[in-house]
């Protein structure tokens, strides 16, 4: 670095500086703080040791896809290397112990997210199938007249489908709007009557990938379920972060993803209400879907089987539950805190890099934990001379360690509505520290030097 | 075992029974033998060390699923523990690598097979989803009066699709016959008109994974593409054994699976003539299948990534980049003549077995190979009291050690048209000894012994 830069650095952040915020770290029964060993779990990452040039690694891009612990790879390796077989289909020694761990895993999974029954977990390969296979199976019953409802702050996975579905049935996609500060705009909703007799599906967020808005899920799904509609969540950011129980999110189908939560890639979940997926048509067809196969016409399975066809991703399915084993041990509470407590950071630390602006809620409360969101950050950078490209942005970052994510985040609708292309996104998990969070802000500062200069 | 049961085990096949073959190996220029190290290739799969109770395990099942060699499961570690991060979406050191190693994969699997250019190769999460794609994609366009054709020898994952899709348009689905030796009955088809000017789509099996009969995809193709019909074929089980050349094959698409190559499980490929894909309208929808999305409507990505909705099967696709390294290392050429030589072997070797049917072709040429078929072999036995159920057999076998199938395959149709309702399966890979059909051979006598008594 120039030392006419350093300075400018200096300036615009400085390399020392800090946030203070009070300890909002989690207390025992007598008061004591319990503490949270960020630095023992990135021991478990092997991947966070390493650097970009003289940089180490700051990877603030979990919201895209996490990092894996040591024992999910170790236990995907054992499942490969001792036990693997296909599942279900084979009576012999290797097939009962796959079996066990693919159906074993479901129970698992279940258990996470206080499912009633391992009978309810469906397997998919991502959120996206999970959420395309709603769109097609309850898709199927739609006619014109009827209408879905989603929202403007959607991930494309939950957008992109639902058009289809219109598509193909004549029905009409409706949305809400978000207000300036990145909420649900709930007025407007009430004063359009979004969600009237018409209203047959509403799939909705539960925890925004671009704002971190936290949605008020379980009143639009009181208010869906109240015309008759079924309320389908997007969880793929939620339930990585804050502990789930189905019943209290008031979802009939709730839609997550592996790989954001620890896990292998190649899975993803599908929970839906027992008695609403064996109502459910089956989407994909195949081996394991069946009951009866003839030539002339079948007959399926009951959930969840009707809903897997094929092999599924049976080493990634005891992956999955490998995580969800991993994520419990450290406490689900613990884990939603830390994230609220990098948040509060990381939304304070920003505010001392000039020109730089957060989309979606700021607001903190007296521990310096954000209010009503979770540990996505998307931001603006205007330099000296205008915006500065969120490529650029991305790029610079890079350059000095820091991995974030440039662009619209799968999520352009939302980007449209705040009258922007793009932005640049910074996101945190259990091992996310405040040192990476310094680190962001040093290199935003640099930066914005560069480009101011 | 008593000594009772012993002699039957004896008189039946006996432990020592040999089963004479020429030497097929494929010889060098000079004609000398080049030796096919099995033993060799044992030693890179662990889990062939495994025993059950005081037997070696004799993994019979690979066309269910096929066991991995340790450096397919060491280059997934290496990719979760070393370069793990989102594809395409992600503008840092991470997502640069796994970007590259993702697309790396894909034009691997190109060449693996052939392809005209890795833009042909989309990847999914199983050779169903391929076909399902398939399915819902092209008979998007179906109408009542139009014919879909496919065989009676088909797995249920090339059925039920296309029953479903003729359900979704009003289209007929009509098929290929067997004959009592296992073959499409062409004579009837011929006879039938079946392939015909109302024809859109032709849905076949390269290899049955019942029957092991290697079908006549070059001339269907033809007969296919004289109609103007799009040519589909399942390569689920040809893939990984034979040498794939997706021009000679003839097909437009061709749909395999990862996990029966040594590849991972979640991970399977639509491959595509690229004109063709281009012209097929997406099926799930949601990020990077995107090109623009807008609340009021979106615009889709380019082949292959129309086809691949939300966050990829990452890791799977390294992994069977992996697979189809060291499959191409032993070499295909030679990996499909190590599996004629062993369903050779066992087809002579299982006539020893009193009471034994095998299904579909048994022919052997001059060398003792098999004419026109690959490596599953599906049976029934007969004790003196009745047909031995395939489950029992299954399980006896098990208890010998020996891993087969027992059931309809994924294949009921197939069965039907037998008379029956279910087989016993043996079926073999690179890793296959003849120690193992003697061993099949062998918990046969001793099955048969048992019931027989």
């Amino acid at each position: 670095m120039t030392s006419e830069l350093k300075d400018d650095v200096e300036r615009i952040a400085g390399s020392d500086a800090e946030y203070p915020i009070t300890d909002p770290r989690p207390t025992d029964t007598d008061g004591a703080t319990i503490p949270f060993d960020v630095e023992a779990i990135r021991g478990d990452f092997p991947i966070l040791d390493r650097t970009v040039g003289s940089y180490p690694l700051a990877y603030l891009d979990s919201a895209n896809s996490s990092q894996k612990p040591q024992v999910v790879v170790e236990t995907i390796d054992d499942h490969y290397l001792n036990h693997n077989a296909n599942v279900a289909r084979a009576m012999h020694m290797l097939g009962a112990e796959a079996t066990e761990a693919y159906e074993g895993a479901r129970s698992r999974i279940a258990g996470f997210i206080g499912a009633a029954s391992s009978e309810e977990v469906v397997f998919t390969k991502n959120a996206s199938e999970a959420l395309n296979l709603c769109a097609y199976t309850l898709g199927s019953t739609l006619k014109p007249g009827d209408e879905i409802v989603i929202s403007t702050m959607e991930h494309h996975s939950n957008i992109v489908p639902w058009q289809l579905a219109c598509e193909r049935t004549g029905a009409t996609l409706r949305w809400f709007d978000v207000t300036p500060d990145g909420r649900l705009d709930l007025e407007k909703a009430a004063a359009d009557n979004l969600i009237n007799e018409r209203t047959k599906i509403v799939s909705l967020v539960w925890v925004s990938n671009v704002l971190g808005t936290l949605n008020p899920v379980r009143q639009i799904a009181d208010q869906a379920h109240a015309v008759g509609a079924t309320m389908i969540v997007d969880g793929s950011q939620g339930v990585p972060q804050l502990p789930t129980r189905v019943a209290d999110l008031g979802a009939d189908l709730l839609a997550f993803t592996g790989h954001k939560m620890v896990g292998p890639t190649g899975i993803g979940v599908l929970w839906g209400r027992y008695d609403l997926l064996s109502e459910m048509p089956p989407f994909l067809g195949g081996g394991e879907m069946i009951e009866v196969v003839r030539m002339t016409g079948s007959t399926y399975a009951a959930p969840p089987h009707r809903f897997e066809a094929g092999t599924p991703p049976i080493a990634q399915a005891v992956g999955l539950a490998a995580a969800a084993d991993y994520l419990e041990t450290i406490g689900m509470d613990a884990i939603a805190d830390h994230e609220q407590v990098i948040t509060g950071y990381a939304l304070q630390a920003l505010q001392a890099v000039d020109g730089l602006t957060v989309l979606g809620p700021t607001e903190l409360d007296a521990t310096g934990r954000p209010v009503g969101r979770g540990g996505a950050i998307s931001f603006t950078l205007d330099g000296k001379y205008g915006p500065i490209h969120p490529h650029d942005v991305a790029q610079f970052l890079d350059s000095r360690g820091v991995a974030v994510r440039g662009g619209h985040h799968c999520a352009r609708p939302l980007h449209e509505a705040y009258g922007i292309q793009s932005s640049t996104r910074a996101s945190f998990y259990l091992y996310t520290t405040t040192a990476e969070i310094d680190q962001l802000v040093d290199a935003l500062a640099y930066t914005k030097a560069f480009f101011d200069k």
